[in-house]
């Protein structure tokens, strides 16, 4: 049970660390101030596009690419030696480029792009990783995900009701998604889609998952969402219908009826990746609550000496710690036992991490009074970002559900 | 120990129901989309003041005008029959009003009018009264409170260093206020401004509050404040900049030095009214709750039967029923025996009913999935509101440490 | 809503109070250890029976009868002046007791005698009034109700499977029950014995209640039970053997089959009892934790001062005042709309008041360090009696179960 | 960061589960009820003395014992193979005997022998560890530690206030010490005593500590004390006074005022052998919850499938897997950065792991309904137990402010 990283990880980190002390900290507050004021927010600012040129040219993109997969693509379009990183190697790369908005998109490490970078990477025909993967690697276009609708509870994904339907030699694609992230970005290309092919199948043999260009006829963005009042442009959530989409067959991910196959690949590291980057927002939240605690003085002493700060503060770095260790030990068990094996993990840690984030940016945006649920602090984003992640890639309750069956099946339940 | 409200406090709560219902209900989900849509958020839309017509018109218009004091005022601009109702009396009614975001103003009796109107009635001179207090309880005005500031810990008020000082026969203001609730609507037009006076008085004769209308040379919006991303228009959040603003001595409330008295009489029946507001909002969404616990199926099954569910719906239903006794007891002992005999008891209602409110929102939220985050529902503004007022009127730590130091005095504690 | 006690239960509670200090608080230090120190503590010491006999002497006995029943006992044996007091008169009562493992037993006010009295009074036939209830009343015997079994989840009262068989005129009895309260006391003379009559009956019509004496042929006390390591001498929780066990027919109380009916009566006062006397428990922990926080001093300071030992106190202060205004409210519920109106309050407060003293309890031991934990203060016995609270009469489970139930069937629920 | 065991601790490991298996669950209920029979149950039954005897024979035989200490001990009394194991290695071996009341006595790594006899081997002189160490690790004799006093507040440990005062070439020990765990063992001879030496001295030099006979004259076990109303016979935790005891001077453990360094010293894997035994117990506690809910039913199905139960089961799994990779964490701290590295990292584990225990064994108690109060189920001594740990070795808010303390160092906070 070894969490070290490889020392190229570990040199890849450090160099993250530094491009985002020297590069992304100095504008960020400038890069929301900007966004803020823009008459069309959702029109990039250039800032990104500059800072993505120069994160690439120093060898800090697509780090996520996962080890044994897309060695050709790695030196091609990443930086990571041809080899790839493993989860434990890219853990703390995630967790520091989740202490901000602005660096998963600089380094190409965002969600869902990654995720769906990987799809394609695992799943996708040569046509389809030459059209779709090559110039998502390049950062060139963006992608969504369509899988949760708004008519069904998608929190049992066998419940799906949009149809992707064999016709020929093409799919013909019906129905209604929301929640499917990035479909507001301008640039956004290709969406995955997940549908109904076979209901008479076995019950995890029926949906598909098909690419979808953007601009198909019949598709549609009829809103875009909000989360706790904020679109999150310029990328957004978009309600999305497909009416009578029809794209060929071959824009089917891996066949037919492969959707929850698929899915299950695609939804460990991503998971990992999501934790990652909520224990970096919780430490940076940690950080505004020490400093604010010794710099700020009520009563005449400073907060630190009051009440029962100091122990919240050990709180959260224990949660803080305990939280790391899991997802670590999650990454270890995807790399070293595969997805199967970390079922389980996988599962835990989305339970786990969400809500402790929640606490810790709760507990520093207390420690800040009236301005921590402002603007001019990053903590009121992080922890409305920490509760949307409780339902975002599953609720709670149902990986709940998954830790039980499997601790329950030790000793004999069949489910 | 009597909670049992007035009859005639009975026939307002149910007609305040029944114009909810009729009158609010209807439009309330179409006033936030327009609202949305604006171009200038900030100019009320003219629903509002339609709807406050018909309320004022049927007598259900400054509703919290508190037994024995404003008679005349009662009678001539509010309903409540020339005697006011006690704090037990309007508690089911802030309960009400606080199932909806439009309600309190409608009724006029919304925060932060209600608390600065009581003032006025309770320490107002003739004319500070005729001038202010009359066009608020009209609602021809809106009014705004700053106290605290971006510069201090103003969780301890004696912290307060904007300055209020006598010039002759002039008071000259200067400093910097934030999170002056309501400085962002159109009709503001009068500022209660707390400000040291006298630093070398005893530490609670050194402040005093000082009527500053809107438009003084001197005052400033420097920017309106958003609370997790949203402004809250047209109301808003200011902050003020104060710069040798003259205003006569006549201005000054109660006069000088005696701005933490009129604090104290001030916050407590404010809290009650915060309190029972945030309880109709967390019945709603525990209504919410029970409504898709029951309709929404996964897994085969309604929500109600799965997992935990029942169970958080029970816990929901036991927390709140508990903080509205809480809330009825402080309004009580508000009533039978002054703010100083409501002491702990409002410092707890503080502590227990914001926290007891995003709880059950929480829960809503969960059980709703995405939706429960979107504009869909209102239960993330809920949530939302529910965080912010665990620090306006003092932070959890600051009503914690009241209540503990009473505790403490029981057994010989000085404090 | 009125929560005031009769000018007539203000006087008894008062007078309660004083005997407590007086009579009860200079003796129960020296009763634990004399109890701890006897060669057999199944032999109740004799300052219970002295004390017992100055409380009835002062008119302090039986206070716990219900307003409306058995005013001729009220009159005869007990003290409220032929009236009897409401749930909410007494409810301070219980709540004093609860503060002393002694009082309940002096003043004849404890369970499980009390419930079986109730039960005797309301549904038993003059002639088992005249045998069992009048010598409870008088405190000659003593007696223990035999519901829960070891081999069902006694959770689900339709599970009981110990069976009670009419035969000609005589009722059969067969089964194991166990957490028999006060069976271990050598006065234990009357069983309320719970058994299967009618298998093909309606759910709740095929149990009996039956009085079975202690002595009877057949009835064997198996074992004494240990909650947390302790077997609560005198008393004792038994497991209880029914093998063949023959009593008249007259012995059934109220009729064969009534046993649910009779089980919904007597568990409504006895759950608010329960509740009032871990809030008394609840308080004298409190009241310790504050006595020890202002004289003890650690790192230079009082307790009181370090950490997080006041938002604690504060805490305790507002949990025991939430949950004493949920009690009093259930009580007042009974008192107004009877059982079936109070049904969700009892089981809100059966759910919420053993969980708030544990967690009273619990930081009043940590703040008492090694002490807490030890025989110097009753807080560790208090702190098992009130996790003990969380499972008898109902696991919260079950009760969480009840209260969801009622509130989802307000949205058209059928359960 | 690798938390992996060596080859040989894994061997190990397995052994003692064999052991465990075959030799000590077979007698360990037996073993119980013998002792709560037993006239003297400070007399040790004999079947300790036989599975020493056993796992001596086996190898199984003070594991404890570090790598790179007492090499020449762990050859001719352990069974490590003269290298020790890494606290890592450790670690699973732990676990698995903390299921166990047993087992740590049988493996001769019981608290506190095993700190005790760390000490000597860390501390002692060639003739101090001939005279009582080599007894110790050949469980010829027990030990006592007597550091925490009745009359002060223990959690700061310069409070301590009994003297060990050099007179001539002897140490006069005076005072009283409480909670010193052991010394009801007939086989107790040694006690290390915590006193004051040099009140003038820097305030982490001023307390010695020395080695005192239990029989020296004027040690007195004043009695012995109870933990939830147990007293832990035949171990038993004193009350001893120390009236003018003599020990010459060269019983002083390091020299006079090194009481501090020695305690850091002993602490740091002392808290994770308590720390992975609780773990032990959670994990024991995890599979009696999951056995019984997939083989009890209540309405009519199995607990597992319903109401929160799947939920808690998960959150357990959940809380378990985050403290055990905390405590390997701070175990691997210790081995490659030595106690000052690991000291955030112990003060940690020993928050939250207690914590959890007494969490995860409550919910196991809750779901066995009654039974899980009685004596027919290891869980609720598990649980006081775990409770108790909560204030042993430091309370819990001790703890929390080191490692607050060393959190808001990183940020320039003095202390």
């Amino acid at each position: 049970m070894d969490f070290t990283p490889s020392a190229r990880a570990t040199e890849l980190t450090e160099a993250v660390r530094a491009f985002m002390q020297a590069e992304i900290e100095p504008v960020e507050e400038q890069y929301h101030r900007d966004l803020a004021a823009a008459d069309d927010p959702w029109t990039p600012l250039p800032v990104v596009a500059e800072l993505q040129a120069k994160a690439r040219e120093q060898g800090l993109w697509n780090l996520f690419l996962p080890a044994g997969h897309g060695d050709a693509y790695a030196e091609k379009y990443g930086t990571t030696g041809g080899t790839g990183l493993s989860n434990v190697d890219y853990a703390p790369i995630a967790e520091l480029t989740g202490r901000s908005f602005l660096a998963p998109h600089v380094f190409n490490c965002n969600a869902p792009d990654t995720g769906n970078m990987e799809v394609l990477l695992r799943y996708g025909s040569p046509e389809q990783q030459r059209e779709w993967l090559e110039p998502l690697l390049r950062a060139d276009i963006r992608s969504a995900f369509c899988m949760t609708e708004p008519d069904v509870a998608s929190s049992d994904a066998t419940n799906m009701a949009a149809t992707a339907v064999v016709d020929g030699d093409e799919m013909v694609i019906n129905g209604r998604k929301w929640w499917s992230t990035g479909v507001g970005h301008p640039d956004c290309a290709i969406l995955i889609f997940m549908g109904l092919t076979a209901p008479d199948a076995d019950r995890h043999s029926q949906h598909s998952m098909v690419l979808v260009p953007r601009d198909a006829p019949g598709v549609k963005v009829e809103r875009l969402l909000s989360t706790m009042g904020t679109q999150d442009p310029p990328h957004g959530h978009g309600e999305v219908s497909f009416t009578d989409v029809r794209v060929p067959l071959a824009n089917v991910l891996a066949g037919p009826g492969r959707a929850f196959e698929i899915a299950q690949g695609r939804l460990g590291p991503g998971r990992v990746h999501h934790c990652m980057r909520l224990i970096g927002l919780a430490e940076a939240a940690l950080e505004l609550a020490c400093r604010r605690a010794l710099d700020r003085t009520a009563f005449g002493k400073p907060l630190a000496n009051l009440g029962g700060n100091r122990e919240r503060i050990a709180d959260a770095r224990i949660k803080i710690n305990q939280a790391r260790l899991l997802v670590q030990h999650a990454a270890w068990l995807l790399d070293t036992q595969g997805p199967l094996g970390a079922f389980s993990a996988v599962s835990e840690i989305k339970v786990a991490v969400p809500t402790m984030a929640q606490e810790v940016i709760d507990m520093a945006m207390q420690l800040h009074g009236g301005g921590g649920l402002s603007e001019d602090l990053p903590l009121a984003g992080a922890w409305t970002n920490a509760r949307a992640l409780r339902l975002a890639d599953g609720p709670d309750e149902v990986h709940r559900g998954v830790a039980a069956r499997l601790e329950l099946m030790k000793y004999g339940a069949k489910r």
